[in-house]
């Protein structure tokens, strides 16, 4: 079973990675540009086979490890 | 108009990074992980409102400057 983490950083933290890309794709020429931010992905393989012990394997990572919940926010996808 | 691009390695390229949230993981306890990769999500707010027009856009600013397209692979969303 395959776990993918999208983890993004809470509206109003400000994002100097996304600022950089924007500024970047206008100095490229690309316009219509509004705003844009930078996240990651984590894709996560699972031994576990049920979806249910499965997420909440993964919530306990997200929260221990993965996403600093003061400034992060994430959402968890489980593939069958 | 919203799009999100997702970068991630291509598989065989080497990702560090997931492999050090692998061990990470392990030796916080976890049990039951395989592998374990680290991607890039990029959310860019469009003026665009024709959907297959943004999508050639960001197909553009992919190649141009998102993603490395020797060892990356990017598939990109668009939300109305």
């Amino acid at each position: 079973m395959k776990a993918r983490v999208h983890i993004t950083l809470k509206s109003g933290v400000l994002d100097p990675q996304g600022k950089a890309i924007g500024h970047a794709l206008s100095s490229l020429g690309f316009t219509g540009i509004g705003e844009v931010r930078q996240g990651k992905v984590i894709e996560i393989e699972l031994a576990e086979s049920d979806p249910a012990t499965a997420r909440a394997s993964i919530e306990a990572m997200c929260t221990k490890l993965l996403a600093n919940i003061v400034i992060e926010n994430y959402t968890i996808a489980i593939d069958a």
